[in-house]
């Protein structure tokens, strides 16, 4: 089934790594052109597929084509290569220095899989997709079997842009199917040089094994999400305890809670400031009413997790209003919290768990047990700050990203962006999935050693 | 046994990662100085427990301390953070664009695995020490059993150079003991963030396996050795056969043929400058005396993979004069070659094959049949290369240096190298053991959203 896919791949490789930077860029530009060409059939599919709204699938189609533009402007500009020269030194003793030049390849044909909650920024044709044909790789597109036809529009709108642009077929394929078997073949295919996917830890885990496991492993990178903890502190909380309960509610909910940098837990050490926070967090919650959820399996995975949290020990339960999914705050203690390992992990939704804590021991207790994460936040002063640098300092350790009296949901896609956090958030700490750096995910060095400047790569010549 | 280090490590990673860029690189500096100041002793030790000579000894000394002073200006330099800095944007519509700042941090405790075959520049201070050290993680080495006493010299002098810069003794252990349980006990620590080995494909690819299995994986970088085939053209042997093949068998038999970079397979088109050349390469060998091995272990290995192949078809062996190890040069064709996966692999020692195709056409093949390799190199004219261009490009994607008219051993430690090609020469070929790039390899990013200066780390301030 996915033999073709891959064949093609690998013919279109020899070719496709070769072109120069210029037509890469153009190649990305006319896949954003003829996704904008797809006009509102595409937001209407996405709509019945997804059960997302027409303002945020607008949205999420902007952030797709923003982003194919961004990777066009970073293959044409290039110093993503990071280009190392060392002229040679003739008369250096004992030895003469050769001539060395680095810069960085395609890696090879990519496998990408789609993920169900970003229909258009993180599918087909999102910042997988686009940061892998920006750095000179094929890529063959595992859909996402949550938007068969929304996929459908789309890759045939790469197709046109790969014709457009006179490019073999085989730098773009897509292959469909919602066995876990065709996803292991596709990993274990000998021709797939790298894989990059978003989703549940489950899945990512297992085909990140497989792609480790291969008689010639090959990088994979798994962005599977996680708790992105949220910090209270004591005059953060004093100044503006309202504000901050109204933005975390908002910010967990905003799409029915299905992002990776939802807010999953807020911690902080019992006060009467506290106390008046959660009140209104609950209140927020209470008065909530949430969408539908992607799929039918993502709601009963959502429900299912949290009817079993709300049976440990003495967690307090505040929901939304309306039918299932609803939104669900859980609250509770420090110990119950460090004694329970299943609440560590992220629950998909709109959900999050407030712990309340002693004190700031407690508060650091509480952040030295918690599981890498995309994302950190700190509600504060920066008087705050300075009496919680250990916590800073826990955090920084955690996380990829860390952020300060804001809200994690809402990734820019920027160079100086980092979405890619300690296991279980990723599978390699190291690399982002969103920002221009993502592209360096595809890519390998080569040294040329004494090669005459016509057969260098033009960045190096 | 290994539970000491570890946790010092981790206690000392607390206060190591924070260590200002001057202090690192004062200590590297420092282990420089120390290592300098062991003087005579150390070469001494280390002719007597390596069988290597006191010139090569030196050489590598010399080498080991400019590794380590390289990384403390790399240190001290901080480009290599490839900090990234996007100002807030308050005015922007729909939503204010948040101050985003992303720079580099140290990944945590690294384990580094010492090779047997650089017993001091890849061994207790050599380079992936020195890069891991640099980028701000505490190293837990594991000493190789090849060579105890020089292991314990160096790690004395690293260690006074921990005391003489005040920092904590955790910066650096050394673990010992041959039998493999230590190695994975050590890359399944969950202290431990990242390895780096350099050694056979049997070791390196089970602790690998180990690092990718574990409930959280770890980034594992090992080295091991490959063929790094040269290709001889036409052109290229018509004016030169003599030298190029004089130089071939000194760049097989440097060090007994104990470099990673060791030339392990000779290609070229049946022709009389052909035989010429492989007429002088035979009497290179048949002349040649090789020295001791390092290990007997190595020894009989060497000797063991060299008779299998002698049995194979119809291969024509020559060999060197003396005791065991003898030099071996075997020659066959691009058939027998191809239909023999065994001569495909490494052999660690003084030894290369001689394949001899009918035709452009089976040169091609063999390259295209060829696993990854550290290097490749092309022995000819320019205008050879311009007949071979698709050689050349068959060979960018199989290797992580390609050189013209030169050997592959004498690896440069400088800014521009690659020492890292696809597997089995190594586990990633994203990255480098050697140069100033092989200190991204334990490192990560983060990014800082909306945080005061003050709070943030001096390089993004």
């Amino acid at each position: 089934m996915i033999d073709n896919a891959v064949s093609a791949a690998e013919r279109a490789f020899e070719e496709y790594a070769e072109l120069s930077t210029l037509k890469v860029a153009a190649f990305l530009d006319q896949i954003a052109e003829e996704i904008v060409g797809l006009g509102d059939s595409l937001i209407k599919t996405a709509c019945e597929e997804t059960a997302l709204t027409a303002d945020r699938l607008n949205g999420e189609r902007t952030r797709t084509v923003n982003q194919l533009r961004l990777f066009a402007t970073v293959a044409r500009d290039g110093t993503w290569k990071d280009v190392r020269i060392e002229p040679a030194l003739p008369d250096r003793k004992p030895l003469r220095r050769p001539d060395l030049r680095r810069t960085l390849i395609p890696i090879g044909p990519v496998a990408v899989w789609a993920a169900s909650n970003f229909p258009l920024a993180f599918s087909v044709a999102g910042g997988d997709t686009a940061s892998a044909l920006a750095a000179g790789c094929p890529v063959i597109l595992k859909a996402h079997p949550g938007h068969p036809k929304t996929s459908e529009l789309v890759a045939r709108a790469i197709g046109q842009a790969v014709n457009a642009c006179g490019l073999p077929a085989g730098v773009f394929s897509m292959v469909e199917g919602a066995s876990p078997e065709i996803s292991l073949a596709l990993v274990r295919h000998p021709v797939v040089k790298a894989g990059a996917f978003t989703g549940s830890l489950r899945a990512g885990r297992a085909l990140f094994d497989a792609a480790s496991a291969r008689p010639e492993p090959i990088p994979f990178f798994a962005e599977m999400g996680s708790v992105n903890p949220v910090f209270l502190l004591p005059e953060g909380l004093a100044e503006r305890h309202e504000s901050i309960a109204e933005g975390l509610a908002q910010s967990v909910n905003l799409g029915v809670g299905q992002f990776c940098t939802c807010p999953g837990l807020a911690i902080g050490v019992a006060s009467g400031d506290f106390d008046r926070f959660a009140a209104v967090l609950r209140s927020r919650f209470a008065s909530t009413t949430t969408g539908k959820m992607l799929t039918p399996a993502i709601t009963a995975a959502y429900c299912n997790a949290v009817s079993k949290i709300g049976t440990i020990g003495d967690i307090r339960v505040t929901t939304g209003v309306g039918d299932a999914p609803l939104p669900t705050l859980f609250e509770t203690s420090a110990q119950t919290f460090l004694a329970n390992r299943e609440l560590h992990h992220e629950v998909f939704g709109p959900t999050a768990i407030l712990i309340r804590c002693d004190s700031r021991d407690g508060v650091e207790q509480v952040a030295r047990a918690l599981e890498g994460s995309l994302t950190a936040t700190l509600h504060g002063t920066e008087g705050d700050l300075r009496a919680h640098a250990f916590l800073l300092k826990i955090l920084t350790r955690k996380v990829g990203r860390i952020i300060f009296n804001g809200y994690p949901t809402g990734v820019e896609v920027g160079s100086a962006m980092q979405h890619g956090g300690p296991y279980p958030s990723t599978t390699d700490p190291r690399f982002t999935s969103v920002g221009t750096a993502a592209i360096v995910r595809f890519a390998r060095p080569i040294c040329y050693q004494d090669f005459p400047a016509e057969f260098l790569p033009p960045e190096i010549r």
